[in-house]
């Protein structure tokens, strides 16, 4: 047996496909959903994903402008920023990457985005919208923003018609941009959620028990293949830089042989945090009553 | 063996006699600490338990007042009051008493309170920062208003000498009052933490695994002795109205040859709530940078 490998570039695709029609669909409406990004500092990784988010908006119809901001601003720099999008009509999304240089406090810059603009949902409001909603339907017609890496694991799950009501769904990771999120998209699909972390005794023997595994560890090839319950679905969110390139947190090699469904690093779930990205910017610019 | 009964009627007093110093404490600062009880309609439950929350208060040198508004009230009358009560420099916990009647939208009423005077934490962006907190300690050093019956159930753990940290801890319920943010506490204090509900299949078998179980499930007497790892800690936060009295989601009789802890119903999670209100409010009242 071996497990069905989980193309995140193809639905990735797909998902991309969506948001161009949609778009289209939002401009003969006289709306074209703007994304705006800001970037404070110089750090080289940020560059490259927010030169990525960019483009893409660009190829899907999305206007879209980038804010550079030097490593020395101050929060009220960062605050004046903000609020001139929050202010700006063009502008339906506003994404400000992270992490932010030293002596900024991302809580305070997060709190700062309009609520209805914040396309990351990392707003302390919209996660506590998050927290609230007890059914997935409900997220998704209150349009609570929801942090992209998340909604693109449910997106996977989803097009590879997994069943999710009713399954054991193991989270390994409490991170607030993946862990805790996707544990409460999968309990508002009715799953029976465990989060691991760091401190938990066990672990092997609590992956044995899931139905669905979401590794968000940052370990090379931790989840090995004897942890993993025969047919299982297994989502590895891990992006782990090695001398033999480009790994995630799972075994991958001899997961797939015990797994029954498996993504892969790269093209699992790294292409459909920008598609949902995406979606969610034009989600943001959807009129939508009582937002 | 028999388990250690956790005695919530005397830990609550505990609670109480340390808030009664710390009002004292604030009044000679000159701040008096106050409380407003908004009800609408006239549920009968709801008057009673508004009233103790009066009456505890009262006793403990909290300035409090109740607001009684009819069962007509529109959604605007709430919303005047709440204002009226923002305003208000005597008042630094407000607490809408729950359920709201039909008609009136429970969130939005409860997005109107200044989320610093929001005793209760239901407050969105409250629940936002409980979800994002890594650890308790940032959670009480913020001043994050955390519900107050997920707040008394880590008080009784706390109380009983209870190591949290690397434990495997099951929750049973997914309400936004209980389950779900004392999974977060739980979490926040290093459990691995497993939410179960209505959905789960296998219960019984994820509870074996458990060594603290918090049930809250509206089911009398559902938690069976064989459930139950031996040792384990259990918090009963059912209030079940029977022929024979008031009983808890727990089969208590039997589950206490078993357990290592166990809460009794009435007598366990039920006074605890109504102590941490009181301390909460204190709380609110307590100057603070940055909030």
């Amino acid at each position: 047996m071996s497990a069905q490998i989980i193309d995140g570039k193809k639905i990735a695709q797909e998902v991309r496909e969506q948001v161009s029609r949609d778009v289209m669909n939002l401009v003969s409406r006289g709306i074209t959903p703007g994304l705006a990004t800001i970037l404070v500092g110089d750090d080289p990784g940020s560059q490259v994903y927010v030169r990525n988010k960019q483009k893409v908006a660009q190829e899907l119809g999305i206007y879209s402008e980038h804010h550079a901001l030097p490593a020395g601003s101050t929060q009220q720099e960062v605050t004046n920023k903000i609020e001139e999008l929050n202010n700006n009509p063009k502008i339906h999304a506003i994404l400000c990457q992270l992490p932010l240089p030293d002596g900024l406090d991302p809580w305070k810059v997060l709190e700062t985005i309009n609520p209805r603009k914040d396309v990351d949902g990392f707003h302390p409001v919209n996660l506590g919208k998050l927290l609230s909603c007890k059914k997935r339907s409900e997220i998704d017609e209150l349009g609570i923003p929801v942090p992209c890496t998340p909604l693109g694991i449910m997106e996977l799950i989803r097009h590879s018609g997994i069943e999710v009501s009713g399954k054991h769904a193991v989270v390994v990771g409490r991170s607030n941009i993946v862990g805790k999120p996707v544990a409460l998209l999968l309990m508002s699909e009715n799953a029976t959620v465990t989060i691991c972390h760091s401190r938990t005794k066990g672990l092997a023997d609590i992956i044995r028990e899931a139905d669905i595994v979401v590794a968000a560890i940052g370990k090379p090839r931790y989840v090995q293949a004897d942890w993993v319950k025969p047919g299982a679905c297994v989502i590895d969110v891990g992006i782990n830089r090695t001398d033999s390139g480009l790994v995630g947190d799972v075994d991958f090699e001899n997961v797939k042989k015990v797994a029954g469904w498996l993504t892969p690093v790269p093209g699992g779930v790294g292409p459909m945090t920008i598609a949902m990205l995406m979606k969610s910017t034009v989600a943001r610019a959807v009129p939508r009553r009582g937002l």
